[in-house]
């Protein structure tokens, strides 16, 4: 099963190769600045297209495919039996992919405001949510079940449509408001899709054990996740301290977008939350902040003090983890910070995989 | 059959309103100009939020929703039996709507080089491509038949693609390049959708006779067209002379791609390219300079004379309908020139349905 994505890797190395060209000459719209803003701009484009293109992927059996790149794009290719639900779940996903994209750049040009941005995935999630053709049932958790008396299967209705919003709307901007050190966002992004990738390969290959339907997510899943590691390894190479460009929402957007469809279709969006963790945890320590209790500037970055060349929180520190980091493990530099921030993203990425791992059975039927 | 209609009718005033503010908070993205460009986006994100909650509609029984509104949103709502297919083609038209709406945006902002919009399109219809279910045979005409000796239906094959691709390719950069006077583009596009929409109508209500399959396509046109009127002429409200915004690329690459998504899917391309008969002389008789055959300014429009305040064609002038009409029917002020060719458009339009009413039967089987 993970041939399905051995015929894309050959196309990998020119998608970097495409990133590099687009970034270079697209990603200078604010020309009051040194550093193009909105880089993420070329890498959503290649997204799109790749996953585009990869629908042919699925319209054909896979076997064939593989014999024909291998006998120099010559044979006979096989229809494969797609169910017509898959595709709608497909482009469901593209329309909602390329819109949230489509808001990130009008964000980065215009300057939405502040509370906007919160409610422009709702609008984004709606191709999905109207094109929503699976299940809307819930596998209550085992502890839970003999505790509260609950049935193993539980339907919800309309209030999984809602947690299905939540879900994107969160996913979103948790990647937005992580952020400000130079390379964090395409890094975080890069860990998440690596993680998430190896997670639907374990679950397609039957490493994890799930049911069909499960494992035809995971496949869905693996889909998106494949091009967005690529596209992001090639931003964080531009992005990378010293950044060259700067991602802008464009990106953040984008990419929470991705990651939160890919949980929702497939299927994952609990052990998704886990790989999350450090966005959760900034979100959950950001709120005072977002929710105005405790003052908040336009921009919660660190201060640089150009003697020493080292990061150190404001006098009155900002609450999210980028200070926090700060705070605990004392002053660094930018480099250093977004090593150590990744580094915490790969820790909980292991962790989940630790959970997932234990928990199978245990948890869940 | 056009009570389809009726339940969108009520929010078309609230849409209106909707597009005013929107219209006047967001077109400020190029601030060196007094009059907002781009303002496209707005009318854009309401037409897609517009057609994703028009899917709803198609999900339940036409006249249990009828009831459901007359009952002040109380009642049952009976889902209809939809094909899956149907929603397949209705996902990939909006991926390809937002992808086009996005590209246009980012034309606007970026301002992409010319020989490089000729071919955005082709990006932007890639999901159509990819996800079109449809057939790809065409019916031949009668008259086609007898001479040629051609059977009545032949299956094109990969060049029906193609011949999508040339079709959105050509709609989207005509509507483009027919412009340049206050409220030709808004207005065009305005006359354009209600000819459509009243074609569809006349198809789905039986007056134009109809297998069942294009009459299935010609609602769905239908679905794409109420939105477009509706929104084009909230735009035009703003963009008549004197104009207090400018459409942008935004919009007429949004609003090109939309009518041929709608030819496309609703099986009408042929009646289509008679609709848009202005935009394809305007097309033909501006080859010349966009092959650089005869030269080609950056902006090819007519000189303003200040004394009069009239309009009149350069000393050279450039090859396109707005100087031609200048040209063949005297100086005129800016206001006068737009209506001259809204009424040739509508001309144009009427003459489809005479040339559609007369044919049928005899044209085709």
């Amino acid at each position: 099963m993970p041939l399905h994505l051995t015929p894309a890797v050959a196309g990998k190395t020119e998608k970097r190769g495409i990133c590099g060209k687009d970034l270079n000459k697209k990603g200078t719209p604010a020309g009051d600045l040194a550093i193009p803003e909105a880089a993420g701009l070329a890498p959503g484009c290649v997204f799109l297209l790749c996953v585009t293109c990869f629908q042919f992927l699925h319209y054909y059996d896979i076997f064939s495919v593989i014999t024909f790149f291998r006998n120099g794009f010559r044979g006979v290719l096989h229809p494969a039996l797609v169910a017509e639900s898959w595709i709608v779940d497909y482009n469901a996903a593209l329309a909602t992919i390329g819109f949230m994209l489509f808001l990130g750049f009008v964000d980065d040009v215009l300057d939405v405001r502040w509370r906007v941005k919160l409610i422009l995935p709702l609008f984004a999630s709606l191709p999905l949510l109207v094109a929503y053709s699976g299940g809307t049932t819930v596998s209550i958790p085992r502890p839970l079940q003999s505790i509260a008396h609950l049935p193993s299967n539980l339907d919800l209705g309309w209030a999984y449509l809602l947690f299905m919003v939540l879900v994107t709307v969160f996913s979103t901007n948790s990647i937005n408001i992580l952020a400000g050190v130079n390379g964090l966002e395409a890094g975080q992004t890069f860990v998440i899709a690596c993680s998430v990738l190896l997670h639907n390969i374990l679950v397609v290959s039957g490493f994890f054990s799930a049911t069909e339907s499960v494992r035809e997510g995971n496949l869905f899943s693996a889909y998106l996740m494949f091009p967005l590691a690529a596209v992001s390894f090639a931003l964080l190479w531009y992005n990378w301290y010293p950044s060259r460009v700067f991602v802008g929402d464009t990106f953040t957007y984008f990419a929470g977008m991705t990651i939160a469809v890919a949980g929702i279709l497939g299927h994952f969006s609990e052990t998704l939350l886990i790989f999350l963790l450090p966005q959760v945890l900034n979100f959950i320590y950001s709120l005072p902040q977002l929710f105005k209790i405790v003052p908040c500037p336009r921009h919660r970055l660190p201060v640089f003090d150009p003697q020493t060349g080292l990061l150190r929180p404001k006098d009155q520190p900002d609450w999210n983890l980028v200070n926090l980091f700060l705070q605990l493990f004392g002053r660094c530099g930018e480099n250093a910070l977004c090593i150590r921030l990744l580094v915490f993203q790969t820790l909980c990425c292991g962790l989940a995989f630790v959970i997932r791992y234990f928990l199978q059975g245990v948890y869940k039927a």
